[in-house]
């Protein structure tokens, strides 16, 4: 394995050029004008992993844009690992603050600029190239599968059934996930947890109609200021959420875990500026990476009711609404949440109005222990190949998908992305280092060796 | 003045057809369609003025609808009653939920169904003929001016103005308005105070866009939920405001005032059977009519922020609005007010957000004193045609042109109106009864005649 550095450095313009061949095609899944480009992306993806020597790959129909599907089986005794990624892109926006045309990727600084360097066709393509690399030179240690996507973008609405619908096919040891961002490339570092989600719309209906608000103000309860006590009173004085119950399965995370995290380097003047605020804020007794990684959070995504256009209407309107989401932590259950909230707030509404709670959606959290040889053997192929060991972090958001796969499949999932933070993702000018690019490909077969290492002990 | 009845039992018929006619003219204000139809109104009141004796009547012409002026000078040293009323309608809206053509007027069980029958074209009415009566007669005690809007019912702009640029002209010694309504008809009442407004728009900044709820919930204040907070915080557990000097200029009103007012009928049942709740709320120490009558109130009229389409969406919205208003009653006043609430929200804003308030109008409280000759003088009139003396009542309503009229002219109003809250002004099918119509006009000599007598001493 030790040659992989020179292979890579021999093909490098060509694995380049391949790249930059998938990145002109504009796979934008939100948009129904791009269909015909979905099965041109998943075509290019599918004949790659034919010619570096898959046995098989197809693209598999789906209610939406199609799933390709791809494997390399040395023995069926022997351990398999799962690449998941998607060749769906992000729409480009407003095309005036794009220095480069998005679909006509670019090398500047030793960045390649255009829709999908990074995310995630750049980071997907690693894996293809990692692969041609071990059957090339005969050191695939293990069995391979790949499951990539084309609705990531979307919520991969189409995804859930297709795994549903193959769980033999896609049955494997580990799955191995190139979607997320390190620290910088001098900072090595892995997501270890995501966050779950419970989302909910309520409405508090006071009177039946919109009332005159000189002739009812003072003996009527008005919805609107109902809904802000309720809303205000969800939250104390420390932050702390106070829905009984709400913190009952959180995983209480271990001061070993806590002090790894807290490795990561933060600097608050930069994140207040960022975002251009004062000051931060949050539960008492947490650092602010600690609030988003480990700890859950209440949320007003939307409020409205009443009069809301121009001027003065004085009405004491008939009702109120929210839509209120919860971020949760591993053990949580996101219905059971939407239980404990629901029953909460109807016992917290006062007898002068009706309160209505509506579940919109939710997602489990998900954690990867990093005492799993999954964690150990990416964290030692990332400490062979970038000289340092990657420091475990955790994302605040939300992949529903991987904690489905570990429910559906139980299979669990590494996220080891090779992106930085400041990649433009989902923004105009979306980059990714060729550094990040080689570094990616060289790092692939070493979580191979040491996986099936660890795992054939 | 024994011979009224008489009078008018016999001219009643001629009086109603004299009514229709005015009621046949839609005279929209708020519809520039109907900009013929306001001078078409205001031309038929002047004639009648005319007609009946008026030494002069004009349109005058203001930046909006027409302002109809008459007067009677019968001895430059003698009183002078100002009659104060409105030609324009409210629009008929719904036609299909009208039983009769709005524009018909059509008598069904002794009621005069149309728009505008009793708001407040046949209100107005019942002074011209009741003039009528005064000058056929010679019992005419003293001058008469008559300023009739065509604007009351978009808020009277360009009133304010023609009160400032005719103070001269509009001299008089009281103010007479029918254009409220009584408790029943067997039950005479008379509005002695209507609540003055503060109304503000407040915006609450947090960071300087919208943020993932993921990546950034739970370290991030959320000005959705900050505004919650806030806006809860206005009022205490007994429904109290808390903004410091809030209540220090409120008017407190008598025992003997409030005893007097507690006189008037109220179910309590049907007050909530009618608007669909299931407890009154409000003021602590408060009767419902005292809390809309003669206390201050705090409601929120409209609030928004964030995402508020269907679905979910979710984000950490970067700012949130409310628009909030404030009842007062007398000697609050309005400006004052408005910066105390922004002083205070300022105050109780954190440092984790900006907060902006704007104030967007406002209007002052209006109180008729019950020992002044003129409030004296109506309940006497009413006491001598119905029988009975009329109950003092609380508008929680707020009709700023009469506060206006009282800074500016120094001349105070008396709300002597004959209508029935029951009858749908400003909804379809407004009415105004038979019986209403002819005990204004027989009424309204004996106020004159009070208030001279009263005045002469």
């Amino acid at each position: 394995m030790e040659n992989i550095k020179s292979y890579i450095e021999e093909n490098k313009d060509r694995f380049l050029n391949e790249l930059f061949a998938l990145l002109r095609v504009p796979s934008v899944s939100a948009d129904e004008e791009h269909k015909g480009d979905m099965y041109k992306t998943a075509e290019l993806i599918k004949q790659h992993l034919l010619k570096i020597g898959a046995d098989r790959a197809e693209i598999c129909e789906t209610e939406g844009h199609p799933v390709v599907y791809g494997e390399k089986t040395i023995n069926p005794d022997s351990p398999t690992i799962i690449i998941y990624g998607h060749y769906d892109v992000q729409p480009e926006g407003d095309l005036e603050l794009w220095k480069t045309p998005p679909y006509e990727p670019t090398v500047i600084d030793n960045k390649i600029y255009g829709r999908g360097s990074d995310d995630d066709k750049g980071q997907l393509f690693m894996h293809v190239k990692a692969l041609e690399y071990m059957i090339k030179n005969n050191n695939l240690p293990c069995n391979v599968k790949f499951m990539i996507e084309g609705e990531e973008e979307i919520g991969s609405p189409s995804l859930y059934n297709f795994v549903r619908q193959n769980k033999e096919k896609l049955k494997g040891d580990i799955i191995l996930v190139s979607d997320t961002s390190m620290i910088a490339n001098d900072i090595p570092s892995m997501d270890v947890g995501l966050r779950g989600l419970t989302y909910v719309e309520v409405k508090v209906q006071g009177p039946n109609r919109d009332l005159h608000s000189g002739v009812y103000g003072g003996a009527v309860a008005n919805p609107l200021n109902v809904l802000c006590q309720m809303v205000a009173s969800l939250t104390d004085e420390n932050n702390h959420i106070t829905i009984p119950g709400f913190y009952d399965d959180v995983l209480v995370v271990s001061e070993q875990d806590r002090l790894e995290m807290d490795k990561a380097p933060f600097n608050l003047e930069e994140y207040k500026a960022d975002i251009g605020i004062k000051e931060i804020d949050g539960e008492k007794g947490y650092t602010t990476n600690e609030r988003t990684g480990i700890r859950p959070s209440l949320d007003l995504n939307g409020i409205w009711g009443g009069y809301i256009k121009e001027g003065a209407k004085t009405i004491l309107p008939e009702k109120a609404f929210a839509k209120i989401s919860m971020r949760l932590v591993p053990n949580q259950d996101p219905d059971k949440i939407a239980e404990l909230f629901a029953k909460h707030f109807k016992a917290i509404a006062p007898k002068t109005v009706a309160v209505e709670v509506t579940p919109l959606h939710g997602g489990d959290a998900y954690i990867s222990p990093t005492d799993s040889i999954g964690f150990l053997a990416a964290s030692k192929a990332i400490e062979k190949t970038f000289g340092k060991k990657p420091i475990p972090t955790r994302s605040g958001g939300s992949i529903p998908i991987i904690a489905f796969f570990d429910k559906e499949l139980k299979t669990k999932s590494i996220l080891m992305g090779f992106g930085l933070e400041t990649n433009a993702i989902h923004s105009p000018n979306e980059h990714y280092g060729l550094f990040n690019f080689y570094k990616g490909i060289e790092t692939i077969p070493y979580f191979y060796k040491y996986f099936v290492e660890m795992f054939m002990k």
